[in-house]
């Protein structure tokens, strides 16, 4: 068959979108891997599947898969790009749209201006919630890394996030730390890392290396966890514009038990058709 | 308007393809970058025009566009990509195609295999040809490089190249010598670099530094020179199989004055539309 896709990015992270609500297709790791090939397949960052819902008080179902063909929890410029996908395919008249993603149902809505805003949900907070082994939950904690203590904060997104405060963006370790905190033994499942440089109580800059994956151009999640972060400790407060190396997310959080809502763009930049 | 195209590989070298014969379109330097981000835009190594004849004696006009916007000579994983693009196409019924590029007329023919020949020309073997700075025309030329003397040939196959032959390809200095040759003053317009491994008379191995771009996975034009190089040289006799990063190419040539036919795969991987 001739299945039809879009492919999209939010600020530079890259997707491949396909629509399961009007195409029935039964899509295989084998194609996923094949697929997120640069060269000699479509190229993405991650492939999104757009399903029909399950349960009648959503909209759709979402789900993620890295170009490995594993299925990821959450995916925060993902989310945008779906919200635009199901818009401009029409496969939804709505402007507010409840999607079941594999971490909890999240809430996307267009804004008149064409930007997205996403609710991601509250972040997790408690160290069994991250993973992250800890005793009690804390606003930060300190970490052993090679003999050096790192003082870290540690919450979920719906995955993994571990976040640093940095005086120098640029110069930050994050091809040394990151891998070494991804794959460090306090954080069972791994973990996503920011590195974050607070300009003003408004503005920060921010660099992530992702699990699995390493640096890269924007990690909308890792944005969130980042504004939490900073917004807990006192260092920031809500709305937080959030520079990432391939664009600007911006973040509002009103605090503890209160969700995450993440606003930036979602970009179609063109049709596709493969056989499969 | 919406902008049709195809997306294909030869060998993973990559191209997006699109058809000004039954399409009009102005394509501008920055349409061309804009599309060859692998993150933002399509993403490819080159941009392949499929344009109408300017002249009776040939049936296509093929022009070729880098990255970043110039455009070059020749590919020869392009060129088998467009024969099976017209073909596909059906822009011609010819199972031999004669096509006018910018360093000359090439011909292409499709095997019962689907395979695709290429006639790439006569290599131009005299120095000013190339352009190498040389007294007289050699089988091998001494090159110093930062104190020390490379045996190196250099050839024109449409484009500049030189080919140094490897006892170990796998730790051949690519990323030392490819740069360093690729800059050296005796190539006023630079020069891709290519190290051989020679198995057999009819097998070898090659890695390729391109002009511009760095090592790549396959080149195309790059495997021809290094056959000719070597069947000159009297290390392998045609046809010679070629083993690059990205796949094989089987390369014939008689002979000084003879063209050098380049045989191998060319797969076209999704179609798509694009608003221009």
């Amino acid at each position: 068959m001739l299945l039809r896709f879009t492919k999209m990015h939010g600020i530079g992270n890259d997707f491949m979108v396909i629509d399961l609500v009007s195409q029935h297709a039964h899509i295989q790791a084998k194609h996923v891997c094949q697929w997120a090939d640069r060269h000699t397949g479509i190229g993405f960052d991650q492939l999104l599947l757009v399903e029909p819902p399950r349960s009648p008080d959503v909209d759709f179902r979402y789900r993620i898969f890295n170009a490995d063909g594993s299925e990821v929890e959450q995916c925060g410029n993902g989310a945008r790009c779906f919200a635009r996908f199901v818009l401009d395919k029409r496969l939804t008249s709505k402007r507010t749209i409840r999607v079941e993603t594999q971490s909890g149902i999240i809430e996307l809505s267009i804004r008149s201006d064409g930007q997205i805003s996403v609710d991601m949900g509250a972040p997790r907070l408690q160290p069994a919630q991250v993973p992250f082994q800890a005793d009690d939950e804390a606003l930060s904690y300190p970490v052993e890394v090679e003999g050096r203590t790192l003082e870290l904060a540690a919450l979920s997104m719906g995955n993994p996030h571990a976040v640093l405060r940095v005086d120098d963006i640029d110069g930050a370790p994050v091809h040394e730390l990151g891998p070494r905190l991804e794959q460090h033994p306090r954080f069972p499942q791994r973990v996503n890392v920011g590195f974050l440089q607070v300009l003003d109580p408004h503005n920060a800059r921010l660099r992530v290396w992702e699990r699995g994956t390493g640096e890269t151009q924007a990690c909308g999640t890792g944005a969130c966890a980042a504004a939490v972060a900073a917004i807990r400790q006192g260092w920031m407060s809500s709305p937080v514009q959030i520079e990432l190396p391939g664009g600007r997310l911006s973040i509002e959080w009103a605090g503890v038990g209160k969700p995450v809502i993440m606003t930036g763009p979602a970009v179609r930049v063109y049709e596709g058709q493969i056989r499969l």
